[in-house]
């Protein structure tokens, strides 16, 4: 499928792509890059990547030849060095980049960082956004799997300035690395993932925050060891996704509040009816649920 | 250890107990109480009662002679039921219980449950609250399971009133039913539950409740399975537990919307480093839990 893959970021999925694309036979060559020489080594031992290469700044990135050789860039790192990335690549590299490359990321948050890259890879390459729905809570090329993506969920945030041929060209990636891939806008996809994945973990994060002394002590009941797995999270993470898709969370936040205020309501006076009906509304829409 | 148990509601958790006292020969007989025929009749094939007796209201089980013959009496019902009971049974049949006899509940909640109980239970017989932290999003003695308390946590509530003798059965009855049992104040259970599983119950409603139908249809990102699980949960139990420990819940949820404040502005002003302090605080108090 390719002859040279470069991925900038060989963390858990930079390395698990690189895995795939090895064990897969579909990229002559994956070169992986990162500031970490120990993880690279790890990545490279277990066959995430063909060579690794350990640059400390995005600058040094710019400058080597091998990225404008790449058929394929995969940008996996957090959603802010993303950015920055898409912002700093100079006009020049962009102009040297292969015929036909396709630079694509795996951010967590689409619309900031697609309108950037669309705005910027043209001429001889374009860009494309995906967002791989997977993840464990490890990190690392160490914690890489070959099977990451396998029967996942993939989104893919084309616009209408996105070629149709580097389109169809991530999506077939991720067809090949085991994923079942969605097409979505990006202003979708960010309000989508607002109110089922960032909203969650506001509340989870809010939640655990909120526990006495005594009740974190003494975890008993069901409900809260489910809710807080999410909170082991990277922090930085998620302050970086927060901050990018803070305007959709805020307005998930506010629908959260509407009926948070209707359960304290009816609490406050103890109304049985309204808390029956509150509950049983609940209760029937998680049975609506796909 | 019994030679008659009386265990009134034969439902997931009054039937678990029932499977665990007769395979384990703890009890000579185990006779089950409930409104439903058919789901006596599954109980007692599945050898979760050695009886049946179908009795539509309280009153009629008041009535029943073999409940004054009985050592152990398992209040098995949801909470308002098991309040109920404690309320209605007349003066002349808790005069006329086995001497040495234990009432005890199973329910979610107990300052309620247990300072009734510990008002009327009195002379031969004696109430001691407990609460098994067990459970399947199933109901009916049809799923009951012989081993659902095993490992898990029991909460046994006893009172300054409660006589030491009848404490001390029902955690043994307990610990030979294979749960792990902790000794704590009606009071501290309450605040307990309310923190650990009650808020995670409001925060999860809320949050199923204030999903856009688009979301709602594109279940999409880690966080909101977990979440939305425990709305699976029976409205009418919530709407009684939630009744029945109003005020604790309420403090707990006052204590969350202090945290969620502090998110929602560090949020409204992009406040990088108070987020990532926030979601850090967040990260560490998970890893400090037990």
């Amino acid at each position: 499928m390719f002859n040279k893959v470069y991925i900038v970021g060989c963390g858990l999925i930079g390395a698990s792509i690189g895995l795939e694309l090895v064990r897969k036979q579909l990229a002559r060559e994956v070169i992986g890059v990162g500031r970490s020489t120990a993880n690279l080594r790890i990545a490279k031992r277990r066959r995430a990547i063909h060579r690794g290469k350990r640059f400390k700044t995005l600058p040094e990135i710019f400058q080597d030849p091998e990225l404008c050789e790449a058929e394929l860039i995969v940008l996996a790192m957090p959603v802010v060095t993303i950015e920055e990335f898409l912002k700093k690549i100079p006009r020049w590299v962009i102009a040297h980049l292969r015929h036909g490359a396709v630079i694509t990321d795996v951010g967590s948050t689409k619309k900031k960082i697609v309108a950037l890259g669309t705005r910027r890879i043209k001429g001889p390459a374009a860009f494309v956004g995906a967002h791989p729905i997977a993840g464990t809570e490890h990190s690392g090329a160490a914690a890489a799997v070959s099977h990451l993506f396998h029967d996942r969920l993939t989104l893919i945030t084309p616009t209408r300035r996105t070629p149709r041929r580097a389109q169809l060209l991530i999506r077939e990636l991720w067809r090949r690395l085991g994923a079942s891939v969605q097409v979505l806008s990006p202003e979708r996809h960010d309000a989508l993932l607002a109110e089922t994945s960032h909203l969650p973990h506001m509340v989870a994060f809010s939640l655990i925050q909120s526990l006495s002394r005594d009740a974190a002590g003494h975890l008993i009941g069901g409900g809260l060891r489910d809710f807080t797995r999410i909170t082991a999270s990277d922090p930085t993470m998620w302050r970086d996704i927060s901050l990018h898709n803070a305007h959709e969370i805020l307005r998930a936040m506010r629908r959260f509040e509407k009926q948070w205020g209707r359960l304290k309501d009816a609490l406050s006076v103890r109304d049985a009816r309204q808390l029956k009906r509150f509950f049983a509304q609940g209760n029937k829409r998680r049975q609506s649920l796909p």
